[in-house]
């Protein structure tokens, strides 16, 4: 097969070469039309960057970027300390990018990534990645960690969205649960696919109520969190526990329950995500379903060094654990009968 | 009196004038001695740079940097959010950097940021500010957020460190509580001096006790917060109401009561510094002192705008504000007595 060059690219999209070769590095200065007919052509002749186009970035600048989904999330705060310290120990400096759960906004902190000249990204990314493959196409390492896409493969760290869920449901039907509710994340990540994915295989392996207004789609922020709590604990039939798909829907799902003066623990079984320090201050403290965070931003770390050195590390997952506090105390209703 | 020129900056330090221009413009091709050599020579004359140096960096990134203590807090994470989002709305992407609570850490973060060439900065400054001269000797406009140097004079935004004090210090004696035990922060932090500084005087003007053993001096992080705890705790005569001056060390301090038994609100009254969400789920909420952290960003940014066009905006103080919840409610023993 006919290997396919940036002239071929460049005539594909009626641009110059130059240009062609512009867009591919993820040089700053080109047009958003130029870029746009590129990155068309590109994929659709299936080009790819090789070692040569590689090398031509031979300025190291020994900074990396990490394109975090929301900074305000406890769970993206300790992963960037993690990769910070871990990209140190490389002799390497990492630059935050906060997408704040926006694609149009990933998108200009890969643009400034790009023109910064990072020596390689780590990403969470959003949506559908736009522009993370020009990203790849212009040659800059990138390792996905927590998220991954169906559309771009590359290495990836992702926590295991499946053992922890099964072992929460489990535990709460043990418990007597019939009836839980889920707050889920984002159906546009594949964590909030995954999650949900995996609750719906264990409702149907333990024998729980599996009625679809069990579930609430929220956005991984508090105040779906909130609305999630507030819409299942209105059901007719609510459920008798709870489980969030992240730590600040979890705190916003908490926060409803004192409001209505609903007992965690007591009236209402809790199981959060992210085994966050606030967690165990409420009282009961939370059972929750946790990941190794600093082996997360460890891994992503050590994966992008190896592939900044050519190599092509295997993705890892990273086991989830079910840590169990009282927030899921024994069903008070099978207790009495 | 004569203007101090790079020329004279060239010959004090024994370098040639290329050598001292790179140090003073912050370039990255420079030696740690010539920079040491041209710093002290620079700091020695009072060279300041001059418009025409700063029109030298005619090469605008439209990228600013944020220098942060410590991503993992959540006052920081707030902070960066807020920022960041300002930041957008003129145009300017932000490029976070996470010094850890550690000078060394800040320094290489300025090196990076420098070489990157952002037209501004944004910083929470460690310690006694380290290479912060020499970013504000190479030009790039600099706004300092939260916490102020005595040896470096640049606009800043900073929350008022008396009046949330004050107000909680009233607050806990009119509540009946004489030993008030105080979880400080690092005395190397301006916010750390001068919210020491408020809980003395306030001490002081309601008549509370002012053993010097009811203090303990933190580091802004959890840990020391559990170790302040246990320290004012243990003492033959310990104070019947705890204040810890930021959200980190509150979490550690209410760890370690939760870890004893000790009820907070009945046995123990306490307030936190910061309003951050999880602090409203702990049963019962704590009473905190609050400073508006969107309005903080914000106006960090707003002013550093007007620094980068020119201007020599004047520095602002954000108030404090008390808000009363249930871990400071009537003390048991004067009520009864």
């Amino acid at each position: 097969m006919k290997q396919i060059t940036i002239k071929d690219v460049a005539e594909a999209a009626g641009v110059s070469k130059a240009t062609a070769s512009r867009v591919l590095s993820g040089h700053p200065a080109t047009s958003p039309e130029a870029r746009k007919a590129v990155e068309a052509a590109a994929g659709r002749l299936g080009f790819r960057p090789n070692a040569q186009a590689r090398s031509l970035r031979n300025t190291r600048t020994q900074t990396i970027g990490l394109l975090l989904p929301d900074v305000r999330n406890p769970f993206f705060g300790d992963l960037a300390h993690a990769v910070e310290q871990r990209a140190r120990s490389f002799g390497y400096m990492t630059l935050f990018g906060n997408a704040n759960e926006n694609v149009e906004q990933q998108d200009e902190y890969i643009d400034v990534m790009l023109s910064q000249r990072v020596d390689g990204v780590i990403a969470a990314p959003q949506g559908d990645g736009g522009n993370l493959s020009q990203l790849l196409r212009s040659g800059v390492p990138v390792v996905f960690v927590d998220r991954v896409l169906d559309s771009i493969k590359v290495p990836s760290v992702s926590p295991d969205n499946s053992t922890g869920i099964h072992d929460a449901v489990k535990h709460l039907t043990a418990r007597g649960h019939r009836r839980i509710g889920y707050i889920a994340g984002p159906q546009s990540t594949s964590t909030g696919r995954e999650r949900l994915r995996s609750y719906k295989e264990a409702l149907a392996a333990t024998g729980a109520d599996t009625d679809a207004d069990l579930i609430f789609l929220g956005d991984f922020q508090a105040a779906s969190g909130a609305e999630g709590a507030r819409t299942l604990l209105d059901l007719a039939n609510p459920p008798t526990a709870l489980l969030a798909a992240d730590s600040l829907m979890s705190i916003g799902a908490v926060g409803v329950c004192n409001e209505r003066g609903i007992a965690i623990g007591t009236d209402l079984a809790f199981v959060a995500h992210d085994d966050i320090d606030a967690f165990t201050l409420i009282n009961p403290p939370l059972t929750v379903i946790a990941h190794d965070i600093d082996a997360m931003g460890r891994l992503a770390v050590d994966m992008l060094m190896s592939v900044i050195g050519g190599g092509s590390p295997a993705s890892h997952t990273i086991p989830g654990r079910l840590i169990v506090r009282g927030s899921t105390p024994e069903f008070e209703k099978e207790r009495q009968s």
